[in-house]
């Protein structure tokens, strides 16, 4: 059985966020990746080479459709296609608002590269952070780049887009710490960091807005090296986050 | 004055590793990035448009070509051309091989993305780490990709290509430290760390080589949170290097 020619079209599709909301479905595509979603979300279409599928004979899926390597590639969105490609369903939970008052969250504010956000996700999952608020303009985290960047992180980590603003004014109004990260912030080696609350992070170019930045109660720097070097570089927000992330958990294991 | 069909070929042709090596040069894009390296590097060759140019009316570069934004476009590898490209010339520094003696340096064994290179790049020049050792098989740090993540990092960073297992033969055999991060390596908020030495960092799916990982002293390893948890994920290479550059740079700030 091979992939038609509607088939081929609808996955190509789902490199545009219009088609995959609509349809609320993303793509993924390699056999560590899938294998990893196979089980945490429901899916809908496999597409694979007969190698891949004799390794794997209790599938549940939607369709599962046996693809010759070329098929593949022409169906594929990644510059080498891997064995096996699939569509799974959006999940659709309906997130605890008030989540960051008892466990540590994450929160983006307009993060615009799919692989960032992708990486965020990957590195979440590492240090055990199960839930990211991304604000509406933030990048779609079903893109295909993103999905791939979380190498199954997604699968552990609820994604979910919020009225930011809104969101953290609730948080706040409940006393829940809000940090982040900032040119002028306190460093954070010396600031007193607690296992529960919000860290937001901001833009690749902008960092974070002038509306949130009134909601953050607690400013972070990382300190650069060495200490009270001029600079007028930053981090990518992805390494930005990972630091963060690495020293509020490095406290906790210290406790 | 405009771009010349040679040059514009000359300059999309830069997308090459064979041909940036053939002619020791290679392209940066944007006002900030071209900014920051002029100056830093002797320029061949720089394209902008009229408002670019009578901002900055004391160039210095061998040729200066004045450009609409459609022939920027044409010329442009970016998605969204900024206002100006420039041609400089690789630098031709000779490494003083026994610097990790002397001062905290890393090594890529293998790095392939050139998005994950030049955010090294980027990051060790925040955390202050001058040198970066490459192994032969590591991506090329003046793709226009890499430099372009290294936000101007490359400006202030060495980067050396290396016979990386014979390079650290060398200082190991002179007592140097030489870090790694492993799957079953030391958790890395309990082992103690110097100010100098080599951290090495390995390929995004396999990590370390087992030869390199011979001639490593300091196992390392980046505790996930909850402790103990199984996991069978790790993290993007990247990200790993910043967590363990800014905890080095940590314990230097509490001595």
């Amino acid at each position: 059985m091979a992939l038609s020619k509607a088939k081929l079209k609808y996955i190509r599709a789902l490199e545009l966020k219009k088609f995959r909301k609509t349809e609320g479905v993303f793509l993924a595509e390699g056999p560590k990746l899938v294998g990893d979603l196979l089980g945490h979300f429901p899916c809908q279409l496999l597409a694979a080479t007969t190698e891949w599928l004799q390794a794997h004979p209790h599938l549940q899926a939607g369709e599962v459709v046996c693809v010759s390597t070329e098929e593949l590639a022409r169906a594929s969105l990644l510059r080498t296609p891997q064995q096996v490609l699939a569509v799974f369903r959006q999940p659709e939970e309906e997130p605890d608002f008030d989540m960051p008052i008892h466990a540590l969250c994450l929160a983006l504010d307009d993060v615009q590269d799919p692989g960032n956000l992708g990486t965020i996700v990957r590195l979440a999952d590492w240090f055990g952070i199960e839930h990211l608020f991304c604000s509406h303009g933030t990048a779609d985290v079903y893109s295909p780049k993103a999905i791939q960047a979380t190498m199954g992180g997604i699968a552990r980590v609820q994604v979910h887009y919020v009225n930011l603003s809104q969101f953290i004014q609730n948080i706040t109004m409940k006393g829940c710490p809000i940090y982040g990260t900032f040119l002028d912030g306190k460093p954070l080696y010396e600031v007193p960091l607690t296992q529960n609350g919000l860290i937001v992070m901001g833009n690749e170019g902008n960092g974070i807005s002038a509306e949130i930045e009134r909601l953050v109660t607690d400013k972070l720097y990382i300190p650069s090296y060495p200490p009270l070097r001029e600079t007028s570089e930053s981090l990518n927000v992805a390494i930005a986050t990972a630091v963060v992330c690495a020293e509020f958990r490095r406290r906790a294991l210290e406790l």
